[in-house]
C-alpha cells in the first residue's frame, strides 16, 4: 500500500526500509534533506515538505509520523491541517497516551483517523521486525493492517503457545490492535515499565554477584569501617570470585531468566567485562515515569516498577540532599561521623 | 561415565534419564522402590539402599544427590560415611550455599570432593537440558565435566554473542564452573532472586493493564468511595479494555521484554484467561529470601528483589496486622472509617 | 480582624471557633443551616448564602474556605465572582497545589488575592492549634497574619531549637509563609507524604513484633506448609510473646521514635489491643499520591514514600490480579500448587 | 542498689552517672584507666580489672555491660567465669538478640541470670533518661527493677494515654520487661528499624521540597538533557523556593509529623542550613539489617524498612555496579549515551 512517512531518524528510516522491502510504496520527508536523499536512493519518493508529502499520496492518505516525542504535537497539528476526512494519521513515536486521547478526539471532529502505534524493537527492528502495539478506531486500524503486518516480525521461529492452533492471529505475527485511541501507547508504556523492572532485577542480581567476594576484601577495611559500618558477620561465606560475563552467557541456555535483555547483558559484558568508562548515571526517557503515575492514578501497587525508576534517579545523584539530611540527623543524635568513602 | 543418583523425584529422575540418553551408566536409588523400578525399566541399575549404590559404583565414585533441601544434610552425611578419599559427591538440589561451604569443608578433611550444582530448567529440563551452575574444587569439577556437558542444553539455536568465536566455551553449552565450593548454589540463588524480580515486573505491569478501564467502572464506585478513597482525576484517560492474554502473546515477538517467563505467562493466560481458580496466594521456596539476606550481609541494595519478595508475603496476608495498625492510627486522628471492600 | 468562613464541617467550625476565641469577628456560612445556627450560637454572625456573607464583611474582605477538595473549585468560582480587587480568598482545605497555581493566576487578573493554607491538626486542632503552611503573595499573607497567628499553636512548651533566640519567628509559633501561591499546599502535600512513610514504618515494625513468636506457632503449620513455603530456619529465635500495646507506650518516653503518631498508636492499641473489628483496608485521601507523582515529575527518588502508598493499595486488594499472575506463572514452570491460606 | 558497670564509653559512663545520682552504688571498670578515674571522681568505686570488680560487689552481684557489640561476647565470657549462681549479668549494649538467646542459655546452665537491655536515648539520656527494653527471666528482671526505674525517664510531662489511670505502669515510666531472654534487644532492633524508616520518610520528603524549584532551573538544563532525560512537563508547577530549615521548625508545632526526629532535623538544619560539609554517605550500624533479615525469616513484608536500609547502602556507592550494568544494557539496545552529571 501507499504511505507517507515523516521523520527519518534511525527508527523512521528503518521502518520505511522494512515497509519498502515488503513492497509498500513510500513517500518520505524529514527536516534534514540528506535523510530524504538517502532514503530516496533506496526507492522512496523523497519530498521537500509536509504539504508536498500530502499531495503525493493517494486518498485516503496514510501517513506515519516518527518524530521525537517533544515535537510530535506540532507536526501532528501541521500535518492534520492539510488532511481530509478519511485520511489516517499514525503516530509511531514515543508519545504519551494521554496526548493520543486528546489528539484523536480533535482529529475525529474533522473525520480524520488517528492511530497510535507503540513500537518496540530499537536498532534491531529492521531485521527482526517491530513489535507493534496499536490503538485507534477499528476501520482505520483495519485499513493499515497490511502495513502493520509487514513491519511486524511475523511468527518467526518462536515456539507456538500451547492451545494456539490454525492460522496465526495478529498477536502471533507481532502486531495487535489493543483498543481505542491511546491503547497502543498505553500498552507500550506499560511494556517499558516492565522493562525497567526486568533491567533492575538483572542489575541488582549482578551487583550482588560482583560483591560475592566481600569477605575476602573485608579484612583491610575492617579497621577503618569498624566504628560506623556493620561488619560482615561471616566473611567466610563471601569469598567467591564470580565472572558475571560468563554467568550471564550461561543463563542464556535453559534457565528461567533467559530473555532478550539477558542476551544484551551478556553481549555488553563480553564487550566490556569491567564496564570501564561507564559512570552508572542511568537516564530515563519518560515511559517508566508515566507507568508509575498511571498506576497511582488507578490505585494499582507497583513497588517493583517504582523502585526500578527510583534507582535511576538515585544513580544520577538525585538522592544527594536526602542522604545529607540523614547524615545530619545521625550527627545530632550522637556525634556519628560520616565515613570517607567512594562517592565524592 | 558411571554415576549414581540418589533421589528420583521429578527432577532427579529426569536428570538420570537425560544422562542415560547421552550414554552414561546410572545406578539409581530412591526411598520409594517404585521410582527405582521405573528408572530401572529405562536402563538404570536400580538399588535398594545407599550402601548398595556405593558398592555398585567404580572408584572414584560420582554420586549425584537430588533431594528436597530439608533432607539433603542427612543424606549427605549418611552417604559420605560410606565414601572414600577421591570420591565425588554432587549436591544438585536447592541447598543453601552456606550449607555447601560447611559440608565441603567437612568432607575435604576426609579427601572426599563435594561439588554443588545449581540446576535451572524445571519440568522442561529433560528435553531442553538443564542450566548448570557449578561450585567446587577444580579437579572434581573437571572429573564430572562429561556428565555436566550431557545434562546441559548445549549451544542449541541461541544466537551467538558478538565477540564469541571458535569452539564453544562451557557457559555457551549451558554449564559453568562458577567458583569454589558453594559458588554454584550462590549463583543459582541470585538467579532465582532475579527471577522473582522479573516475575513481579510482569505481574505488576499486567495488573496495571487489567485496571486500564478504571475510568469506565469508576462512576458507580464514586458515590461509595468518595469520602475515603481518592477519586480518579481523569477517568476519560482510563477507558481501555485490554486483553492481557493477547498482549503477552504479542510481546513474545520483537519486543524488549521477550523472555521465557513471558512465554510461560502467555501460555498461562491462554489456558486460563480470567485466571479463575487462582486465589493469588504466592508461595516462596527460600531462594528469594536467601538472596535478599545475602545482599544485606554484603551491603548491596536490592530494592527490586526485596519488593518482589515482600509482595509474595503480602499476597499471603502477612501484611494484615500492619494494615490494621494503619487503620487504627487513621481512626485516631480524625474518625476515618474503614471502607467496605473486596478483601474480607 | 473580620473574616468570613465558608464550610462549617468539623474542620471549618473549629477553625472559626478558635479564631473567635482569639477575638476575631466571624461571618459564617454552610449549606447546612444547622451548622450555621450552631456557630451563631457561639458568637458568629450566621448568614444564609455566599452573597450575604460577602456583603456582611468590610472591605478588603478576608474569606476562608474550608470545603471538601472535590467541591472547592466551584465554591472558589462562585465566591470570586462576588469579590472585588483587594479582597483575599483563603483556601484552607486539602486542595492540590496545582489547582492553587491556576486559581491564583486567574484571580490575580482581577486583583483578587488568593492564599493557600495547608492545615494540619485534625480533630485536635481546636485545642492544640493548627500547623499552618501558607502560600501566596506577600502583601496578602501579611494582611491575614493576625488570623494565622491566632489559629496556630503558638510556641507552647516545645523545647526551643538550639541557636534560636530572641522573639519567636512565625515558624516557631506554628505558621509559615512558605512561598508563592501553591507553596502552602505543596508543603502540606509533602508533609502528608512523610506522614504516610512514618505510619508505614510503625505498622511494619509492629507487624514484625506481632510475628515474633512465629517459631512457637510454626510446628503445627510445618506439615501443611512444608512443600511450598520456606520453613523457619531457626524457630528457637522467634519465641517471643510481645505486647505491642505496652511497647508503644514504652517508646513514648526517651526513645528515638517518640512522636505524635506513636502517641496515637499507643492510644489505639490501648483502646483495642487486638485491633478487633479492623479489616485493614487502608484508605488514602490523595496527598500521598500527589507527593509521589510530584517526586517523579522532578526526578527525586522516594522509595519509602512510594512503598507506603502501595501498601495501602495492596491492603485494599488491588494487588490481586498481580498475585494471580504470579501463581499462574509458578504453575507453568513446575506444577506449583497454591496453598490454602488466610486471604480468601 | 549495688551494681558494677564494665565499659565507660559515652553511654556507659552516663548510665553510671544517672544511676549514682539516683542513689545507687556503682563499681566501675574500663580498659582505659582515665575513664575509671573520671567516674571515680564522681563517686564511683573505680577498679582495675573485671576480677576486682566482681570481688567488690555484694552477692548476688549485678553487673551491667556497656561494650561495643563486637567485643561483648568476649567480655561476657570473661566475666561469667568469675560469677556464681544467682548473679545477674546485664548486657545493655547493642547486641544482636540472637547472641542473647545463646548466651542466656549457656549462663543459665550455671545458674547465672542473663538480662538483655535495649537502650535508646543516645547522648541525651543522661538528662532525659533512657528508654529501656528488657528481656530475661522474671526473677532476675524483678531484682534489677530499682536500677531500671532510676535509669528510665519516668512519667515526665508526656500526656497520659486515654484509658490509662491510677499508678503508672513500668512502660509509662520508660522501662518494660518485654519477654524472655533476647526480647529486649529484639524490641530494640525493631525500634531502630522503625527509626530507619522514619528518618528516610523525612529525608525523602525534604529532598522533594529542596527540588520544588526544578521548574525554574530547568531552562538551562533543557538543552543538554533533552535527549536522554525526560523533561519536566509542567515547569510552571515547580517554581517554589522553600526553606527546609523553617519548614521543619514549623512542623514541630501541631503537625502530624511532630516527633523527636523532627526536632533533631530542625536543629541540624538550623545549625547548618545548606548541609555544607556533609557528603551524604550514610552509615548503618546493624540493627536495620537485623530487622529486615528477621522480617524475612518470619515472612513479614517490610518494604518501607528495607527501602530505607537500601537507600543507605546506595548513599555509600554500593549501587555503582548495578547502575553500570543498566547503562551498558541501554547502550546495547540503541546507542543510548550516558549523560555527564553530578555524580563523578
Amino acid at each position: 500500500m501507499h504511505f507517507g512517512i515523516i521523520g527519518l531518524g534511525r527508527m523512521g528510516a528503518n521502518i520505511a526500509r522494512r515497509a519498502m522491502r515488503a513492497g509498500h510504496a513510500c513517500v518520505a520527508y524529514d527536516v534534514d534533506p540528506r535523510s530524504v536523499e538517502a532514503l530516496a536512493a533506496e526507492g522512496a519518493k523523497g519530498v521537500a515538505g509536509i504539504a508536498e508529502l500530502v499531495e503525493a499520496l493517494p486518498a485516503p492518505r496514510v501517513i506515519w509520523l516518527m518524530i521525537p516525542a517533544g515535537l510530535t504535537g506540532d507536526v501532528v497539528a501541521e500535518t492534520a491541517r492539510l488532511l481530509s476526512a478519511g485520511d489516517i494519521l499514525i503516530d509511531g513515536g514515543n508519545s504519551h497516551y494521554r496526548d493520543d486521547v486528546r489528539r484523536g478526539r480533535e482529529l475525529a471532529e474533522r473525520g480524520i483517523h488517528y492511530v497510535d502505534v507503540g513500537t518496540s524493537g530499537g536498532v534491531f527492528g529492521l531485521e527482526r521486525g517491530y513489535c507493534l502495539m496499536v490503538g485507534g478506531p477499528d476501520e482505520a486500524v483495519a485499513a493499515v493492517e497490511p502495513l502493520l503486518r509487514s513491519l511486524a516480525p511475523g511468527a518467526g521461529d518462536v515456539a507456538r503457545t500451547p492451545g494456539r492452533e490454525g492460522e496465526h492471529s495478529p498477536e502471533e505475527l507481532g502486531y495487535l490492535h489493543c483498543g481505542a485511541t491511546g491503547a497502543g501507547h498505553f500498552v507500550k508504556m506499560v511494556h517499558n515499565g516492565i522493562e525497567y523492572g526486568m533491567m533492575a532485577a538483572f542489575a541488582e542480581g549482578l551487583n550482588l554477584l560482583e560483591h560475592a567476594n566481600a569477605g575476602a576484601e573485608r579484612d583491610e577495611l575492617s579497621v577503618e569501617h569498624a566504628a560506623e559500618v556493620a561488619p560482615l558477620d561471616e566473611p567466610e561465606l563471601y569469598r567467591f570470585d564470580i565472572d558475571t560475563s560468563r554467568v550471564t552467557e550461561l543463563w542464556r541456555r535453559g534457565s528461567v531468566v533467559s530473555s532478550w535483555l539477558l542476551d544484551l547483558t551478556a553481549a555488553a559484558l563480553r564487550e566490556n567485562p569491567s564496564l570501564d568508562g561507564l559512570a552508572g548515571r542511568v537516564s530515563d526517557s519518560g515511559e517508566g515515569r508515566w507507568t508509575v503515575k498511571a498506576a497511582i492514578d488507578v490505585g494499582v501497587p507497583v513497588p517493583v516498577l517504582a523502585a526500578s525508576l527510583f534507582e535511576r534517579f538515585s544513580s544520577r545523584g538525585e538522592d544527594r540532599y536526602a542522604n545529607q539530611v540523614l547524615s545530619a540527623m545521625r550527627q545530632q543524635f550522637g556525634g556519628h561521623r560520616e565515613l570517607p568513602g567512594s562517592r565524592a
